[in-house]
């Protein structure tokens, strides 16, 4: 007797991401016990095994689901006061004077429950959810004590208990120096190295994150940092050369980190150093544009020196306000000149890659998670070309269609 | 006895769009017979008439429904494998050769039936719909014959006449010149002006268009088309300004036309023209972001001389595959530092002015038409903060509501 499967879904093209797009139109993909059990050309499926449900695809594309692999998206607050202000004039100082930037974001996230966390994220969240997201990154960081990181934290794994949506958490105690440490930089970071272990141990840390800058924490700092996560064996990642050379890359790149993130003033040294211990480069479109940026990523030499190139929201109040990955690939591409193949490939498998989840998530294979994404477009290219339009008819979250359409 | 009313939306925060925001916090707005029969303090409702239904707003914002004034939505096919193309090294001579551009599109659409081309419409009009737009502009210009050019007008008319949204249309037969009128652009003019009665007297032309540009039609050829539209007595508007100056905004001005869109190269003397004429200036930040210009429209300038700026998607296939205000809105800010206020103006009162629909709707005041959205947000600066996210809870289209969370 032949395999009996949960669900095939069939007539649909599927991209997947495997070398390239992957292309195989006229496919179907079977799904058992959450994974990927088969798939291949729609009219082999009936040799190959038996379904208990049939979900016709319409000829819809189907695609690994999106991973927005770097997000700042559990905050409370927004700061659309200060971009009103800035607008009408209001400078830097202006708004620093009247308790804005970074710090109002900490105040507002510092004061809210974990409730209030939760139900002022959701919405923000379930705008990724509806364009085919299904995992996520989620960075601590406005909360700078190690209750409130805790917090964010918890409301972070929250989402992924709750929602049918995998989350990957990340540590950033070192974000920003809180008031209560101005002028003891140094200090603060004995703290946030003394956070992760207790972190950890509620198993809240998937991964630790800084933020190396002139205006942030010093290359030194950071690597403090990276060596009380590798005491406890969590991989490290870095915003990094987004305002000025760090040394950011190098520094992850000798942890053997999964990325380095934003590089818009990465250098070829960092570059050689990415391209050698594999990190990721998370390249970050909405920060670049928010902030009217002018110097881009160095795209053509992370294409040259092979360097796998992700692209996420980097959801933030301050720098990016965006809750669309597909606009983050468009963004790449219109800004940056990645292909629409890398921005894709950059949403799915090295995004993967860059929260450690390249075996489980990110391409559609054999023995993979079944996280998938239909898509109701006439080529992959679509998904990148579009400004502001969600083609995203149906998505399957381990094995399980979550939305009716599917 | 006391007026009774359609309706009451109560517990909203009113922005009127009268007079900058017009904000009225914890107001009330009244419907009767499809149009705003009261408004003002939620406190205040109950004495001044009684309401057949009473819907409460639940504190969200209620502004008039949005405006996007400069569409061509309408077409057949799109252009993402020559975005994938370009992005892959191909040059414009490359796509040009292999009979893309704009060409690639006027086949799509002189090869779809009526019912195809409102069908390929559809999804993109629903994105802009499901973020408040109450009223869209649809040009035609893909067919350039007159059958074709009707078969547009007739899908635009549809639109109108089949979805909860009011539709004006402007005829854009002088858009390119087709294929078998190579080389005989006067020729291909003298058989737009000839297209302007039929099409008027099917009753499908609400304005007249053409794109005044090196590469589209020049000043002289604009203003045959323009005559040809003053002696039908229909408005005009004009794609100007936005490669080179070609006193385009000098000519709308001249024939007393509703807007001067694109506008990157206006003038001093191009300004002074709208001013003292009363064109709107329709600014259209998608097709700058898409195509990477560098040039901004001058809107100090503008602003300065008290001309009044809309905002708009210009969705079209080639220059600005966009399918959301809010997010033109965004990049209106972002990009050329218009205020929130400016953005939302933009795409309710000016937007109005632009479709010479300023009496009917593009603002909260008794008499007009009931057209309203209702938003989740903090204040209404949320509307061009965000970037790729719909925070629209409900639309009441002439009186009557959108969607069933209202
Ligand atoms: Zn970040
Ligand atoms: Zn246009």
């Amino acid at each position: 007797m032949s395999v009996v499967w949960d669900a095939l879904y069939t007539n649909v093209n599927l991209a997947t991401m495997v070398d390239g797009y992957g292309e195989m139109r006229g496919g179907a993909i079977a799904v058992k016990d959450g994974r990927i059990a088969w798939l291949g050309a729609a009219a082999e499926a009936r040799a190959a095994g038996d379904a208990a449900v049939v979900h016709d695809g319409a000829g819809c594309w189907l695609t690994p689901g999106l991973i927005d692999c770097h997000t700042h998206i559990v905050h409370a607050g927004n700061r659309s006061d200060e971009f009103e202000a800035r607008l009408n004039g209001a400078t830097y100082e202006d708004i620093a004077r009247a308790g804005g930037g970074i710090m109002s974001t900490v105040r507002a996230t510092r004061a809210a429950s974990e409730d209030e966390l939760y139900a002022q994220s959701l919405p923000r969240i379930l705008s990724l959810l509806a364009e085919g997201v299904t995992t996520l990154e989620i960075k601590s960081g406005y909360g700078l004590t190690l209750e409130a990181e805790a917090r964010m934290l918890r409301v972070a794994r929250r989402v992924g208990a709750t929602l049918p949506v995998g989350v990957a958490t990340t540590f950033l105690g070192a974000h920003a120096v809180p008031p209560e440490f101005a002028g003891r930089a140094d200090d603060y970071v004995d703290e946030v190295c003394a956070m992760i272990a207790p972190l950890a141990e509620q198993g809240l840390v998937d991964a630790v994150d800084a933020f190396c800058e002139r205006i942030g924490f010093s290359h030194a700092q950071t690597e403090r940092v990276f060596q009380a996560a590798a005491a406890r064996g969590l991989p490290v990642k870095l915003h990094a050369e987004q305002l000025s050379d760090q040394r950011g890359a190098e520094l992850v790149a000798k942890y053997q980190g999964l990325s380095a993130d934003h590089l818009e003033h990465l250098t070829a040294d960092g570059i050689a150093a990415m391209a050698s211990g594999g990190t990721v480069a998370v390249l970050l479109p909405g920060a670049y544009y928010f902030l009217r940026d002018t110097t881009p990523p160095p795209v053509a030499a992370l294409r040259a020196a092979g360097v796998a190139m992700a692209v996420a929201t980097d959801n933030n109040p301050g720098t990016s306000p965006m809750t669309s990955l597909l606009l983050a690939m468009n963004m790449a591409c219109t800004l940056w000149r990645l292909t629409p193949l890398e921005a894709l490939a950059g949403c799915t498998v090295h995004a993967a890659a860059a929260l450690g989840r390249r075996d489980s998530v990110g391409t559609l294979e054999v023995g993979k998670r079944a996280d998938f994404a239909l898509w109701n477009i006439a080529r992959p290219a679509d998904l990148s070309y579009a400004i502001g339009f969600n083609p995203c008819k149906g998505v399957v979250y381990g094995g399980v269609p979550r939305r009716p359409a599917v």
